[in-house]
């Protein structure tokens, strides 16, 4: 079977009921997560920017914006919610996907969920479904992709994002087809914008993209249905590696349950050794001779500054993030990244006391950590991002960031619509 | 210099008063078969579909819809006259380019010319230089770009919206540079929707990309400004071949100049030989014993249908659309590519006299045409649609095509607009 086809039956014709209890839960879990980044990003210039355009062009009112109290048609407000969402670069990753998925999803999702009048139920089962399709596109357009500069985020999440709206538009899996078909000739998204606004707008494109090729195809649009994967179409001409294993148990086992948050505010290269850090009992900074730290070579030349002086230098430097959350400061905490922190003394003086290894036989999502103390005595944690974690885990962790980032109260009400499927024009409201 | 900083300083800087007349009454006159053919295609089903949607969404009315009387904001306008601007595929076609500029252009520019309430020359002046930056970017990503499976109509095309849009903003070279670099992570397009409602539409999408990146820029955006040149930028990514020369002489020689114009509403790879045909005086079909037609290779598999029985067939068939030339159907004309002609007998009995033959010392825009008499006497023939063409004479093609597409009386008033340079919200209105 045409991996189209694999999609757009999965799309069209997953039935709710066959949805496993611990994929919806983990979706909800992201929807949190999502929800929290992009409430707190919703001030950043690139969000400013692309908010304030949509509401320049104005337009009937029919889905909500994060970050402002009015109203744009859905294709705007997919523009805008999915850009503002990846502005802080908070949001979930999927390693085998390369990219995060839930910016580029949920954002189309909820904006024409909202204008449908759907329920809580259809909105997270369509995210669901729009995110595990856009993981198996990713797996399918493979590391080639990647590596030749595409970004999967945007690309493979553009075609997420499209079966998502087609699943609340009810369309059959002939129109979601058509709606693949569209998006060959409609995703785009490099990743020499990392860096820039571009990125974050990589997922509010790929968002826009997914409920523009749906609106379209619903009211009669022909396209190559096949254009995904034919001669000439988006994987071949993107560099495409067509791993087909990736379409393998579409429907029976869900990728998205192994899905990553970021629980700090940093680069995700240094979170596998925060992760060690805090499997440790709590250490007194004056008793750290000497702090190893053996990582993947890939991260070397990523997030290994030695003595950074400002606020975004410290979200890329082994040694700062390890003597703040020494020292107590909250990782997790976006305002923790501060030029102040790293003109802090006592920061000084024990990030130049963390030395960083690189070792090719520890996985690129793993860190090993040693503390060595003035006696002598050593303490040693690994961790691995990929290390499974319950969900009861992986909520109180999702919860604790969401707090930090909205306060208590909103987070909680968040959580509680989400956990309650409450309806999509309910919870987007709470976005404002 | 690179390529982004001479397209950019181009944009910015060349002065109205720098355009030579020639390259300016040469967009002029696309601007009219512009206008005609998207008149035309109005009710074309891709036509309608994407202005209802954009209809659909609302929004401040700013910009005029061909063929509605609604305004809608520019970046719905773009796509939605995009499209409608290419859904008959009978707009210009630059050979160098390899594709269609002014339907990605033109549509562009009016959209935020209108808005921004610009001058007849602003907006004519902007056209002209959008297009000829496309060309350039279409001759510098080269025919690999194609031959992989990308659409410059599209690609290229989005780049020259944006820099008109651009232009007529006010952006400086450094705010032109930003737009292609933002363009880099958002254009596409792909030829492996030929055949559908695809090909128009990323004419349409170009447009839109082009609005999108000039505005956000003009509020601010910063994206990777080498990003269409860069490692892992546009052209490395999509098989562009960095055709240097593409950008020899910009600012001095307008490639835009050597435009090309659809006279029949047929596959480009009948002009030459209709043209060929239009050079011989009138024959009487009962005289004629055998039509032979020497043409490129690529041809025959493309538009050499022996004996199509639809209006649609009849628009790829040498046989054909000479059978209805010598019976004095007019080729320019939508409706004269019908079922009926291609059941009527004496078409029938022409065109199996009609003898196509390739030769690949042949050009590929050129045909040669032979009609041999019963009376054995022969009339020959050779067109090359690269063949030089006086401003007068092209001026008179497109007015007489105008004519045939829109009644004399509406085709007149269009051209006395576009000549007399009107305000571009006046221009726009005609569009209704």
């Amino acid at each position: 079977m045409s991996i189209t086809r694999h999609l757009s039956e999965f799309a069209a014709e997953t039935p709710t009921s066959r949805i496993p209890a611990s994929a919806l839960r983990m979706m909800q879990l992201s929807f949190l997560d999502w929800a929290a980044v992009g409430i707190a990003g919703r001030d950043e210039p690139v969000s400013r920017i692309t908010r304030d355009m949509v509401l320049d062009e104005g337009g009937h009112p029919r889905a909500s914006l994060i970050g402002h109290d009015a109203r744009v048609p859905p294709r705007a407000a997919a523009l805008s919610n999915g850009t503002t969402s990846h502005a802080l670069d908070y949001d979930d990753t999927h390693f085998a996907h390369i990219g995060h998925p839930s910016v580029a999803v949920i954002p189309a999702a909820l904006a024409v969920a909202e204008d449908l009048g759907a329920d809580g139920a259809a909105l997270q089962t369509a995210a669901l479904i729009g995110v595990e399709a856009s993981i198996r596109i990713g797996v399918w357009l493979g590391r080639s992709h990647y590596q030749t500069g595409f970004h999967q985020t945007a690309t493979a999440g553009a075609f997420g994002a499209g079966l998502a709206a087609a699943r609340l538009m009810g369309l059959d899996a002939q129109g979601c087809a058509m709606v693949l078909g569209l998006l060959a000739t409609r995703a785009s998204g490099l990743k020499s914008q990392f860096g820039t606004m571009g990125k974050p707008f990589n997922a509010g494109l790929a968002a826009a993209n997914g409920v523009e090729a749906a609106s379209l195809v619903a009211r009669g649009f022909v396209a190559n249905a096949e254009a995904l994967e034919s001669a000439q179409g988006f994987g071949p001409t993107h560099a495409g590696e067509k791993i087909s294993s990736g379409l393998e148990g579409i429907g029976q086992e869900w990728l998205f349950e192994s899905i990553s948050h970021k629980f700090h505010a940093c680069c995700h290269g240094l979170h596998a050794v925060l992760e060690a850090g805090l499997s440790l009992a709590p250490l007194d900074a004056g008793t750290i001779a000497r702090i190893e730290v053996t990582t993947h070579p890939r991260w070397m030349t990523v997030c290994n500054q030695i003595a950074p002086m400002t606020g975004l230098g410290a979200k890329f430097s082994y040694g700062t993030v390890l003597a703040m959350q020494v020292l107590g400061h909250d990782t997790a905490v976006l305002d923790s990244y501060s030029d102040a922190v790293c003109a802090d003394p006592a920061v000084q003086a024990l990030r130049a006391r963390v030395h960083v290894t690189a070792d090719d036989s520890v996985a690129e999502t793993a860190t090993r950590l040693r503390v060595v103390l003035h006696d002598g005595t050593a303490h040693e944690a690994t961790h691995d991002l990929n290390a499974p974690m319950t969900l009861e885990a992986r909520q109180s962790k999702i919860q604790t960031k969401a707090r930090s980032l909205l306060g208590d109260q909103r987070a909680d009400a968040i959580w509680s619509l989400i956990a309650a499927q409450a309806d999509a024009a309910t919870f987007a409201a709470t976005l404002k």
